[in-house]
Formats: structure tokens, C-alpha cells, sequence
């Protein structure tokens, strides 16, 4: 039989080298998750198919679970599925321990999520998502709203360093305060408007007028939308400008959260080249109902959003019976990192963790003996130390070190055993130094 | 509509003080895989169906995937399934990857299976497989079998510390050519013999003395296989009985094999109370063909092994009609952690990561500011720091502390501001000290 070996078309990869930038990248998220004080949560990859179909799933992309052997027979496996994201874990898992969680939960979790979409570039069936939320009680501080700013930055300042980037800031509040009392747009057209706003980077300004006419908003008030979206400046002058507007309740408090939001960065000592106010942004998912978030690569626009989220309101309702505000966001980490190495905006890294071979020289018991010594000495001093066992001539063994981009060799011949000094050698420079047993951990961690 | 929140039967999920746990012993794993130079994989959850059962899936309990809105129509995603281990999957990549990889390939991995097993307690039908292998190319070198006993002693030690454990090393030659050529069993019943004995922990001597005989094998052969797997000792003392047995050349192969593996450990210095030979341990599945590998906490044998594995001849051939040989161990951390739990082997830790509070006294404003300033410098400091940000009584406050076992909280009001000084609180003795601005890092970290 011959077997089909490639991926499932759809299904991401990773090179070994692109691998080693992501393991390096999930240490980052998760130690910048940790120190912001969030828990994490690692729910199963399947829930139940009406669970995710009640909280907006997609019956075209979600994919269900059927044991191949009896499909139709098989009662007790029937009605799963995979999720499609980790919003509905959250929420199944909120309402499932509402009563021994301490609120405000703070929740991290790092895992794949799944969408059956048609196949294309840039678009993965299974893909990684890394999301934090803070869920309330009744009532949720908009220092939460702040804080979580402070984390989109600290994460991209990690993971990219020396990468421009940008969060962009918004209140949904503004924009639907504005669409009801200044535009007079209707409450079952707010949801076409927003969706039409949403898409302005997408399909550019003109369309936006040609979309929005079409829904019988008049041409003035068209252009006074596209003042406030137009707004620039520093987060003061625009929030000043926002002050002046007439409008009512809505907007007036979407105003006031965004400002507050603003303050507390201030006051958190953040950078202002870090974040912006855009009033552009309206975020494409319904649920959120304050504070948007989207964060950009100033240096890569064509990457679009790679960290994006809000405040919602009503977290779960629809299985707790009860409202919880949560405020939130998420990085898709498989698509970014792919972007990440298509645009070369970060060089991949070395496949093996391996910071030293250590080879021998002669095929003697006594060499042998010391090989295995001193790599386990190397890897108690935590040194990442790998032994190379195979009966190979030398040229071989340093191939191996150099293909794999080890940066040193450790030599172990008879030469060096009698004379207790060991040779190290540079794989980048060639460069040979020779080091006594006992100085071996201190030469490498120095 | 009314929801089932309850968790999908048979699938795992751990409380955060369990999770917490579950992040640390991840976290140990990774760090133990990568000192001994293992490189990260991460294919997809998600393979070809008749990938899988070609290579020794079993159709009852793979998982295929369907998506919901109209499976019959469904061409594009028909034919994938999720993964029931880890080793198809590494087989499909090295076939893919044969011309790029550098060998000896070691491979990590650490991640969901799926296997549609009956629910039962014990079985989970989504679990975390951590494995290894090391994947030579024509040959590979004992060294990396005797490799792997050292990251199975070094992991353990990490992971259970304080907990006995002991990993328990055969040779399947051994147990083979002993059937074949002192035994007289036959090529066919070979298999049936080697599951018997597999099964002599769980069945009892008795039970396992019955079978052979089912199999027309007499009473003073199982006496001379009893014999054979009761050989107890030391390492040497084992190796040295068994040079005495006459027996063919396979069984030969099989104790030079183990011997050499032995003698290794030895020269790597590996403590002689981590591991020991026991010729009881066949493994059940097929594949492997020399040494074998068990792991049990010595202290909670009703645990079984916790880490196995072994050496075999043929890793991919159907994937890539060459020989592979390998060798490699697994851990089913989801079961093993279950039972760590069950047991009370390991403690539950803190579901919080953060390793202070930081809480407002008064709601003005440069007391809120102070706030978030101290709280983003314990932050850069690499403290784990959580500001506290709703409107409560600070009874209300130290009571979130005190749930999530956060162990210090620091008050600031208008005292402390004026100050300059704020009042560090341990949780868990009630003291308290007053600690200086600049000083506030240094407190925590030493």
C-alpha cells in the first residue's frame, strides 16, 4: 500500500528551527501570563457539539468526533465535537464552577482551537490561541481594562524585541452612541453599521461611503462619522475633541471609560508611543461592549491585528443564567508566527537546545567512561549537553554539531585524558581552548 | 433552552490548584528533554485515517472527524482523524523529513492523544503523551538506550522529589530467544507467550502458569521461565546468571546488550538504587525489539509504571520503506497525574501565580496611581504582582489574597504614601513589616 504522508492539507507544520522560536515564544507568553497574576486553565479540546453551537458556533466549521468503526452505532461518542475557540471552555467552565471560583478570575490558557474552513494561505484548521480574561463578579474595575494594555505591551516587547508595534485603543460605546444619536442609524441597523466600519482597513473608505449609502445614511452625516473615525493625535487632544461632541448617555460614558482607561496607563507609567487612541476600531465580534483592543507592527501593516480583544458584558449567561463582565484578549499564535517568518520579521533559531556536543576521540573504555561522565556533569551543572554515542569518524561527529548548529564541541581523546584538560571548541570560529575537568560548568555558564 | 455544562465523559480536567502542578511538572519536562538535547516537534493533532490504521490504530477508538453541517458532502475534511499517540505521528515526519534531518534525530514531544475508549475510571480519552525517541539512521548506538534511563532518573527526581522510584530494565532478546531456544516455543506462539508473561503483575503467577500450559508448553519449562524472570541481585549479579544460561545466539545478543547498557549507567555515574533489571518486563506492544524500560514509584506499585519505553528496529518502514531503528520512552501525564493526586503523592499548589497583592486603601487618586506604579515595578522586577482593582472593603481584599493563597499583600494608602514606605502583610503569619519604595524588588526577591 502507499500512504499519503503529507500534512492534512490545512493542518500547520513547524520546521525544527521555526519550532525553536515558537517553544521560546510560549516560555515568553506564559511567563508574562504568570507574573501578571493569571491562572491557567487547561480545558479538554472537546466540548459538546449544542454547547458550542448555543455560544455562536459555526455548524459549517466545527468539527465533530465519530469513532470510525461504527459510526452509526456509537451512541456514547456522539454529540462532541472539537472547540473553535476558548471562549466557550471559559464560559462552560465558569458556569460549571461558578461557586468555588474567586472573583475576579483571572484565566490564562494556552492551547489549539479548531475551524473546518476551506483550505487557503494563511487561514489553519487547527491553530494555537493563547488567551487571558478576567471575569467579574456582578461588577469589573476598569483597571482591568488598563492592566491588560500593560500586558499586550510587555508580551510584544518580549516577543518581538526591536519589532515597532502599536495598540490601538477604543470604546465601543463611542462609536454606537454616535451611530444612534448623531447618525440616527436605527437599533437593527447598528449591527450592519459596525460590521461595515469594521471593514474599512479591509475594503478602504470609499466602499465604507458606497456600503453606508446604501443603508440610507445620508451623505452628511457619513462625512461627520468619518471625522470621528479620523481623529488623530495624543490620546489628551483626542479624548478633548470626544469631550466636545454633543451626544448622548452611551456616548458620553464610552467617553469617560476610554478616558479613564487613558489615565490609568499614564499613571502605570506606560510608554504613550506604545498605545493610541483609534476610533476606527470596532472589533467584528458582537459580545464586546466597551473597551476594543487590536495591536499592529507598525513596521508590518499587511500582518493586520496580532493581539485583539475587549470588555463584554455577559460572559456566559446563556449557561450560568447570570451576566459576568470579563474583559479580555487573545493572540493567534500559529498565524502569527507564520506571518512572522514569511516577512522575516524575526530570524528562526538553531533546532537542537544542545549548547554542547561532547565527542570522543578513541573507541577506548576509559574515553568512553569520561564522555559519559562529563556530559552528565555538564547537564547537572545545566548545561544543555548531549553525548554523541555513534561509532563515526570524527569528521562525522563535528558534522553533526555544525549541521544542528551546536556552538561547541567538547573532545575527549586520550591525549586529553591523560593530561585532565579538555578541548573546547567554537563551531562558529574554530577557536580551540583547552579546560581542566573542574572548570568545565563554570566555562560554559561564564 | 437548558445546556449540559458537565465535561465531556472520559475527558480530563484538573482543578487550578491540580493545573498549577500540571504547569510545573510541564515546565520540568521541557527543561529535562532540552539539557539532553531533544528538539521539539509539533505536528498535528490531527492525521490522515488511514495513516493511523496503517500503522496500528485501532478502528474503535479513533476518533475521526466530521465536520457538523453536512457530513455527507464533506469531502474535503473526510479521511483525518485525531492522533491516538505520538509515534505515527514522528513516523509520518521523519518519512516526510528523511533528507533534511540530522541523525541521530531526538525528537520531543509534549501533547494530546485521543483514544475513543470506554469511559472508566483511570481512562481519559484525551491525555497528555510525553515522549522521546532517539532515531538513528541504518544504526544506533547502545549509548542512547543507556541515555535514556539517565532523563528518566533526572526527571523523576524533579518531578516527584522525595518520592521512591526505580526504573526496571530488560532486553527483549533476552526474553525471546530464553522462549525459542530453551522453552521450545513455537515462531507463532512467540506473541501469545510474550503477552502472558506482559500480563504477569496484573494476572499472578497462577493465573499466567495456566495460559501456558493452554498452550502446551509443560510444567518444568514454566518452572525454568519462573526461574528465569525471578533472577533477582544486582545488576552484576543478574548479567552474571544469565552468561551461565545456555541458550542460543539471540539470547546472547540480549544480555551483551543489557550488559553494556548496565556498564554504561555506571560510567555515567548513575546511582544503582535508581534502576534495576527485571526480567518480568516484556512490554506489550510489538515493536520493540531490545531493551525495554519500566518506571514504578516503589512506594505506590499500585500506580504501575509511570514512564516505559524501549528500543526498536523499525520505526516508519511502511512510511518510508526503509528501517529506522529508535529508541524512546513515554509518559502518560494525565493518568500519572490523576494518580498522583488520587494517592495525596504530591501535594496540590497555590492556583495563583502571584507571589504578592497589591491593594489600596483609600479610593484617591494618588493612591491608586502609587498603586499601579508599585505594582508595574514589582512587575519589571520579575515579582509576580497583581494589582487588586475593585471598589471593595479591604476585608473584602485580603479575602482574595487569602482564597488564591497569594502569600503577601502590599497596602498602600495615604499613611503609607506620605511615608514613603508601605506595609508588606505575609498571609500566612499575619506579620507585618514596613518596606521602603526603592527597597520593595529586594524584599520579595531575597
Amino acid at each position: 500500500m502507499k500512504f499519503n504522508i503529507s500534512n492534512p492539507s490545512g493542518f500547520p507544520e513547524f520546521s525544527p528551527r521555526q519550532e525553536a522560536v515558537r517553544q521560546q515564544w510560549l516560555e515568553q507568553i506564559r511567563q508574562v501570563f504568570r507574573q501578571n497574576g493569571f491562572i491557567f486553565i487547561d480545558t479538554p479540546l472537546v466540548e459538546r457539539e449544542e454547547n458550542l453551537l448555543g455560544k455562536g458556533g459555526n455548524p459549517k466549521e466545527i468539527y465533530a468526533l465519530k469513532r470510525i468503526h461504527d459510526e452509526a452505532a456509537d451512541t456514547s461518542h456522539s454529540g462532541n465535537a472539537l472547540r473553535f475557540d476558548q471562549t466557550v471552555p471559559l464560559a462552560l467552565y465558569v458556569a460549571r464552577h461558578r461557586n468555588e471560583l474567586v472573583f475576579p478570575f483571572r484565566r490564562a490558557v494556552i492551547g489549539p482551537v479548531f475551524r473546518g474552513e476551506r483550505a487557503q494561505k494563511g487561514r489553519f484548521r487547527q491553530f494555537d490561541q493563547c488567551d487571558i480574561d478576567v471575569i467579574g463578579s456582578g461588577s469589573l474595575s476598569l483597571g482591568n481594562d488598563a492592566q491588560v494594555v500593560g500586558i499586550i505591551i510587555e508580551l510584544f516587547q518580549r516577543l518581538l524585541p526591536g519589532v515597532g508595534f502599536q495598540v490601538q485603543l477604543n470604546n465601543r460605546k463611542i462609536l454606537l452612541g454616535f451611530f444612534q444619536d448623531v447618525l440616527g442609524v436605527t437599533d437593527d441597523q447598528i449591527k450592519p453599521v459596525l460590521d461595515i466600519v469594521d471593514d474599512l482597513e479591509k475594503i478602504g473608505r470609499d466602499a465604507v461611503i458606497d456600503k453606508l449609502k446604501a443603508l440610507e445614511i445620508d451623505s452628511e452625516k457619513i462625512e461627520q462619522l468619518f471625522a470621528l473615525m479620523n481623529l488623530g493625535g495624543t490620546p489628551s487632544e483626542i479624548l478633548e475633541a470626544l469631550e466636545k461632541i454633543e451626544a448622548g448617555e452611551l456616548f458620553v460614558e464610552g467617553v469617560s471609560e476610554l478616558s479613564e482607561v487613558v489615565q490609568m496607563l499614564q499613571n502605570m507609567g506606560v510608554d504613550e508611543g506604545y498605545y493610541k487612541i483609534d476610533l476606527r476600531i470596532a472589533r467584528g465580534l458582537d459580545y464586546y461592549t466597551g473597551t476594543v483592543y487590536e495591536t499592529k507592527l507598525t513596521d508590518y501593516p499587511q500582518v493586520g491585528s496580532v493581539c485583539s480583544g475587549g470588555r463584554y458584558e455577559d460572559l456566559a449567561a446563556i449557561f450560568t443564567g447570570q451576566k459576568l463582565p470579563g474583559v479580555g484578549i487573545s493572540i493567534g499564535l500559529t498565524r502569527l508566527l507564520s506571518q512572522v517568518f514569511e516577512h522575516g520579521i524575526l530570524a528562526e533559531q538553531p533546532a537542537s537546545p544542545s549548547q554542547v556536543l561532547v565527542v570522543t576521540m578513541d573507541e577506548v573504555e576509559p574515553v568512553q567512561k569520561k564522555a559519559l561522565e562529563l556530559g552528565a556533569q555538564l547537564r547537572s551543572g545545566r548545561i544543555a549537553a548531549e553525548n554523541y554515542f555513534e561509532s563515526k569518524k570524527p569528521a562525522k561527529k563535528f558534522e553533526y554539531a555544525q549541521k544542528l548548529e551546536i556552538p561547541y564541541v567538547l573532545v575527549i581523546g586520550e591525549n586529553e585524558l591523560a593530561a585532565g584538560e579538555y578541548q573546547i571548541k567554537s563551531m562558529a570560529t574554530g577557536e580551540k581552548v583547552m579546560v581542566a575537568e573542574d572548570k568545565l560548568v563554570d566555562w560554559f555558564l561564564f
